[in-house]
């Protein structure tokens, strides 16, 4: 079995951009705010969206299943007010669970959360909630800067985040730190925000006590943990030099990195410096990089092709494609034996 | 020759720091501004300050020349007015000149520039020149990020900086492209700032045109380009699918990366992927990491080991340690044989 941990469903209907542009024409004249009931989006057109797409690549490369999301430069957050990331994140949301509805086999779901810049974190846990228990979802994506690259919110490790971690903990579902689309023209979205999200995050567990007080919360940091690898000595050095826990009896207990680097020599390194029980196979298909790299002939972000290129066992790439995602997903064995 | 590209006067005498504290509280009140004179510090306080420090690890280390600017940290450009950075600019390089003065076989000098949030780069151009026809510097360290981690200054492509530009190409020097402090809580500076904005600072010459406008223009991003050779996969993929040229035909003709990557399967990578002609041996040391690797009984940042202890050929070794130098910094040549 293998298992994608990393995929959005960045295919979806052009119908659901036409609703989200009427959403943020509305914000400015409030005449246009278009009705939910207004977005009708048929089966087969999520069918379509799909078998050219992810379930065609899943065949051709071989893996079984993808935990699937709302599409991440989408969320947007930064868009309109709390009500309308809320009206999104619930369309989004139902969406995806249509698409697990009609490919159970192929998909297991997972939540975007309604944020919104200066509103408190805890505000997400009812959708959270309700993905979780009425609509099968396995786990979360969460946005450590709600406001696309201007990074106002306090640190994730700050007691704003507790009651969403709290919720987290009790639905004993994970998350994925993620961020959005980014309206700071500094950061492009894939090439800077989202490589620069990842480094942040796993600075900000270091420097914190999260862990300590969510022992059993964990967190995905995709893009294989963004810059954290490269530069592990350097992290490893920081822990020493700031008196904290070395980095595989404490953020490594509870943090994960996925392995969307598109690379042979970046996942080479990814699994020599880190853990195999902390990497979950990701590929991030169809998402940021769509093309093929001419020095292999290979689409780049075909990462399963890496991992079975590496130098690891047998065993360890079972840990890495199956075995470690039942352990950060406990909700995902279930799902899958009653897709049968 | 064994030259360090990447040394910041780390361990100044306090007497410097005892000035910034009253340059920073008379902020508030202009009764307490401290004069310049009153900041005294002797050549004896230099020597004792070196010694102990970057000469007794050039010495124990192997290397022979240092090319050295204020420390990084504390340029904090973000602090007080375009006055304030200017009056900390124009001491702290004056002291890097004392440096080079006492130590002219160990330092050659490169300056920090009088940024401030919301002032023109081109306002930095005279203090540039100054140091390079008056003090001898071969360089200068330029903040992509003059707010100190709120990234609201227009990307390093903006022809707000071209100023800035056409003077370090009129002078024939390089800039290191180096963020200072964070305000910022998301942002660890060592831990977050300083390696996102080196990814921040490639993805945006990835996207822009400027080495179009600046084809001589050579700017030098330290940490070994922050998370770029990590996922270079995804970089070489982004420029495909954004249309851009090949990285290795156009960032790479004007971009260089140093060593600065304090474990051995970092820099081992960083060798593998990044072509040999644009990378610098560069360590930071005394620096961010400051301890010994208890995997390796060695310090983390004496990053020559590392590449002593790689795969690649001697001359491919005397190329980063030293002949690349010579064609990034067109001024060092001068330098080094005037000092005999």
């Amino acid at each position: 079995m293998i298992i994608d941990c990393h995929g959005h469903y960045t295919t979806a209907p052009s119908d659901l951009t036409t609703f989200r542009d009427a959403q943020i024409a509305a914000l400015k004249d409030p005449a246009q705010t278009p009705s939910r009931e207004s977005l009708r989006i048929g089966d087969d057109q999520i069918r379509d969206s799909l078998e050219k797409a992810q379930l065609k690549l899943q065949r051709e490369r071989g893996s079984d299943v993808t935990i699937f999301s709302p599409r991440a430069s989408t969320m947007a957050h930064h868009i309109g007010t709390e009500a309308t990331s809320l009206e999104w994140s619930q369309i989004n949301n139902d969406l995806i669970a249509r698409v697990v509805g009609l490919y159970p086999k192929n998909f297991v779901g997972v939540c975007m959360l309604p944020q919104s810049p200066g509103v408190a974190p805890a505000n997400s846990a009812r959708e959270l909630e309700r993905c979780v228990k009425d609509l099968g979802f396995i786990g979360a994506n969460l946005n450590p800067d709600p406001s696309g690259g201007h990074w106002n919110s306090p640190p994730l490790t700050d007691r704003q985040w507790y009651p969403l971690y709290e919720k987290l903990v009790e639905l004993d579902v994970p998350a994925m730190v993620h961020v959005s689309s980014s309206c700071n023209p500094n950061f492009h979205a894939t090439g800077a925000h989202y490589i620069n999200a990842d480094t942040t995050a796993f600075m900000q567990f270091l420097q914190g006590d999260l862990f300590k007080d969510f022992p059993t919360l964990r967190l995905i940091i995709p893009h294989g943990g963004g810059a954290v690898p490269y530069h592990w000595g350097r992290y490893r050095g920081l822990a020493q030099d700031m008196k904290r826990p070395l980095l595989t009896e404490y953020v490594m207990k509870n943090v994960f990195f996925d392995t969307c680097v598109y690379h042979q020599p970046g996942i080479d390194l990814l699994l020599k410096v880190i853990p195999v029980e902390n990497i979950l196979f990701g590929s991030e298909m169809v998402g940021a990089v769509r093309g093929i790299d001419p020095t292999t002939g290979q689409y780049y972000d075909d990462t399963k092709r890496y991992i079975d290129s590496s130098a690891l066992s047998g065993e360890d790439k079972t840990r890495i494609f199956e075995t470690n995602a039942y352990r950060v997903y406990p909700r995902l064995k279930a799902r899958l034996a009653a897709a049968g």
